[in-house]
């Protein structure tokens, strides 16, 4: 018997029986081939298979599991959708997987309030979708909008192409139910701007499962824009477009949409699905204004004209609804284009502030040169969110490695221009060793405090998100070595 | 000797030996001419002596306090400018007063990443003033904006009647540097829309000095607008006015503020300075519309619709500055105003939805009528922010247990409706009762909790904001008497 067969048929048993108890065993996965969709996430690379998985039905259901795991000191997992990219819902071994995505119903939609409130697993575009008979919608729109649910989206603290303009989702989401490791259900915020007493509506967005399970959603809507109109603009380096972008914000106008595209991407994507783009411009970016007809036309003049004392080639404003939407298709098609150039790929996501775009952008350019690995950029440049396309072959012996110390690289080079090394993606598992390089360790001590308040035993979602000091010492000094021994 | 004398020969004079020993004598004050300033904030019925009062030069003083604090077990309010409404900056009386008011430089104004660097003690209007010369402005600007310091907006979350637009200061703050009461010193945000690791940046807004010290503020800036216009629509019901708001808002507008003064409002702030106001409307809502003209435009035609079929009685558009002006001093002088029809004055700080303004309103004079006091509202009605200011006689017996009584009446309703105890006023004692109302037992324990991991010894600010559960169980229990009394 192996040691987790062993601990399984002990301890392990317990917690199962107990749960199948509690909430009905057509509820609880243990066989293999049930289990096996849910050994990861989006980020296949890390994966395990948990004691069991626990598909709730409701609220009920996720009090009885945490007070099942937390009584018995068993890690638990909270998984939404999978479609996180960081592995943050993957699977802890000896511990339990929650799944919330059969907790999907739309509790309300409310006109009067501006709201809607969901269970966390109702999917981020159903939102949209059920206020637009009120010409109302949820404004953050990560890539996987039609898969992704709300709870995750604020676990996660999503982002997408809106964000520029409407927030985050810490910025969209006004309160929640949580469910802490001990079984009680907090109600957090409310309908208004601010609350008393600490923000612990804030502190659960992006805190990535480690400090409660997320049960309901409260979300704010806003009116569905009366028009939306697009722009593209063609630019012969990459420093002209990001600096375009700069000078766009710094005008006044804040678009609905802003994001950039370098040569390598347009010409994969152009290729893929003839959207249009300019094959001969180092960069494009493109632009969504939206509002009430006359402002629109307002921005439209006021970007056209910036756009063009800053150098771009060409600008071109869509004439219909349909080159928009041929124009959008190349932009989200962009990462399957990528793909078919190379056996592999992988996509990174730090941010920026907006005026470094240029020094960033060079700087990967060296990086890429220097690990002999091509990268493409497509990304949300009107709030600095980066999203480096590292193009492989995994089956070339030591790819694996440039990648991962490639990625190192320009996610540090982020820290030092003053950006983060996440926009939207998280840190799970993938980012755990950056946070060493983005955080002292006073800072990583407070977040540790905190973790240490909230979830005391430690069960919750362990081994994510925050480092432990130690690991950051580790990590620290094994940089150190690096860089020396490329100087040396 | 009293308790408090033989306590400050003993264990007191060893902490203020030691401050004049780190920060030099003459930043450390004791003699009581010199400490009587600083004895309360802005709600002087709260009030007390502290051990000796540091006036902070730099983050070093701040460090060196904290550390001294810590070693010694002695408790450590913060004070910014001194403005705050909920006693939030009363000293405590075997504590430290740590005054923040002399850092006051800015530190840097960037136009490239429209951002500002300012230590805590510089104004909120300074901040602007510095960012004018490059067409930029920070938004939230409390009535106090004048005096307050931007440490002490943070603290406390401040608002202003900018804020429904561009949000309150969490919403404008992108970092800041804290100081926790061991003296390390975090370095919390920087300039990208979200950040890994747990909110706390959001966990310091609205903190009132609970749980570290701010030494420095990084704001968000943003471009002066083009134009701004101003309307003034008459009602003949507060329901209509209210009924208003919430349609302009649901029509897609979001003004750059939306005021709401009542009849009593508008009659006080007449007479005091004639400011053109209606004195036969039972509301007025003044509307100021901000950005391009063209966009400017097309709001003003939509909200002048709205407020056509909203039954305003009269919708005037301000034919200059001059009128513009007028309108707004009459708003702004609305609290002398009333201050001059009674000899004393309260003003609450509760928001509710913003479709729940007219229940909330209604309510109020109800509960006036039971109070035999009357209550004048003049307010952010955009972001259902209430102002209700109580008129009352100080020098009559029952006269403050009335206003007390019904202050806690009104609050509990905003509770009770969806809403908050507190807009941006703070908790501080003013409204610590108010938080057992607000919160269940298992939220006000994870307040607890954070607070606990962040000042273990409970040293920062102790005894506001946040209120044990003993104390939470006792106040609930004292008010259910008070309302079985009142229906036996």
């Amino acid at each position: 018997m192996s040691d987790r067969e062993s601990w399984q048929a002990g301890h392990g048993a317990g917690i199962v029986a107990a749960l199948r108890d509690a909430i009905g065993a057509d509820r609880i996965l243990t066989a293999r081939e049930q289990v096996a969709p849910f050994e990861c996430d989006a980020l296949p690379v890390y994966c395990e298979r948990p004691l069991a998985v626990v598909l709730a039905r409701d609220e009920e259901d996720v009090v009885a599991t945490a007070r099942l795991c937390h009584a018995k000191g068993v890690p638990l997992v909270t998984r939404g959708a999978g479609t996180g990219l960081s592995a943050g819902a993957r699977p802890y071994g000896r511990g339990i997987l929650l799944v919330t995505a059969a907790m999907s119903r739309i509790l309300s939609v409310s006109p009067a309030s501006m709201t809607a409130r969901a269970q966390p697993g109702v999917l981020n575009e159903q939102l949209s979708t059920a206020a637009a008979a009120h010409g109302l919608y949820y404004a953050p729109d990560p890539s996987s909008q039609i898969a992704c649910s709300i709870g995750g989206n604020v676990a996660e603290n999503a982002g997408g192409v809106h964000c520029l303009k409407y927030g985050v989702t810490v910025h969209n989401v006004l309160a929640l139910r949580l469910v802490t490791i001990d079984g009680e259900v907090l109600e957090i915020g409310g309908d208004c701007l601010a609350q008393p007493g600490y923000d612990l509506l804030a502190l659960a967005h992006g805190s990535e499962g480690c400090l409660g399970i997320i049960t309901e959603v409260t979300v704010k809507l806003i009116p569905l824009p009366e028009q939306t109109r697009t722009l593209m603009a063609d630019f012969s380096s990459v420093r002209a477009a990001s600096d375009a972008v700069s000078a766009i914000v710094r005008a006044g106008v804040i678009p609905a949409a802003l994001e950039m595209m370098d040569a390598l991407a347009i010409s994969a994507t152009e290729e893929f699905c003839h959207a249009g783009y300019a094959l001969d411009a180092a960069a494009i970016l493109i632009i969504d204004l939206d509002g009430a007809p006359e402002e629109v036309a307002a921005e439209l003049g006021l970007v056209q004209e910036v756009l063009g004392s800053s150098g771009a080639t060409r600008v071109q404003l869509a004439r219909d609804g349909e080159q928009r939407q041929r124009w959008w298709k190349g932009r989200k098609s962009a990462f399957p284009a990528i793909g078919r150039l190379s056996p592999d790929y992988y996509c990174i996501d730090g941010t920026v502030p907006r005026h470094r775009i240029g020094d960033v952008l060079e700087a990967i350019q060296a990086f890429s040169q220097r690990y002999d690995l091509r990268v493409a950029n497509v990304f949300h440049a009107g709030d600095g969110n980066l999203h480096p396309i590292i193009m492989f072959n995994g089956r070339e012996g030591d790819a694996l490695d440039r990648v991962e110390q490639l990625a190192a690289d320009i996610l540090e080079y982020c820290i030092a221009v003053g950006g983060t090394i996440t926009g939207e993606h998280g840190v799970g598992i993938e980012k755990f060793n950056q946070m060493a390089v983005q955080f002292s360790d006073a800072e990583i001590g407070q977040f540790l405090a905190i973790k240490q308040a909230l979830d005391p035993k430690g069960l919750l979602n362990p081994d994510k998100l925050i480092p432990s000091l130690a690991h950051c010492q580790e990590y620290r000094a094994l940089r150190e070595g690096q860089v020396e021994g490329t100087n040396g």
